[in-house]
């Protein structure tokens, strides 16, 4: 399985451009992709993730694992999102331990939600 | 299916309180479970939604639809909590028009994150 990394490419941040593609979100999702995507990631441009106070944002998610969205991201954290990522990608439930998360996912947590329980397990 | 309606039972919201059954995510979840649950909805109480910062915190999710989450939310905003989760239990993929949301999902959201693609369906 593949843990996914939703970033917010319309995340303004508080900036007006002109030029969406200058977007705080838009700058984040090209440091992210311009950096080696590690293994068990795959990462998902998504438009808005309804955290404009916040931005840019991100999420991270995967099938029966608790998904985390971060907030307040700068193109500079591009290595620190992917390492989180990669960390996220190697739990069973999705909880990294906290002194092996990165800084800004420790402190700029805007939500984690319960893994859902998919149809087939409800079924169980 | 059934939406889930996660409420965050710890949130402090800037309250301080020795007694955490007094807690303002606690009172909320009493709150909550004090009127008559629409249909398709199920409340569930959840330690912490990690928006600390926002809280009292909610979140609606239900497999294959948008999750989202909602801050600063007080026990006098159930009623409205539970209309707005009836209405997301009515979509199919979480969006419930704007106009037929409450106003304070419309102005509180704190994120959103798109529906997981299931196992199931991934391999189809």
């Amino acid at each position: 399985m593949t843990a996914t990394l939703y970033v917010c490419t319309t995340c303004k941040a508080g900036e007006t451009h002109e030029d969406d593609s200058q977007r705080p979100g838009a700058r984040l999702h090209r440091a992210l992709s311009a950096l080696e995507t590690p293994q068990d990631v795959q990462i998902v441009a998504v438009e808005c993730l309804s955290a404009c106070k916040a931005g840019a944002a991100v999420a991270l998610s995967q099938p029966g694992k608790w998904t985390y969205v971060y907030g307040h991201m700068t193109d500079a954290d591009a290595p620190d999102i992917l390492t989180g990522a990669a960390a996220y990608a190697a739990t069973d439930d999705g909880l990294v331990p906290w002194r092996e998360r990165p800084v800004i996912f420790r402190k700029q947590s805007l939500a984690r939600i319960p893994a859902l329980k998919l149809p087939a397990e409800a079924a169980e």
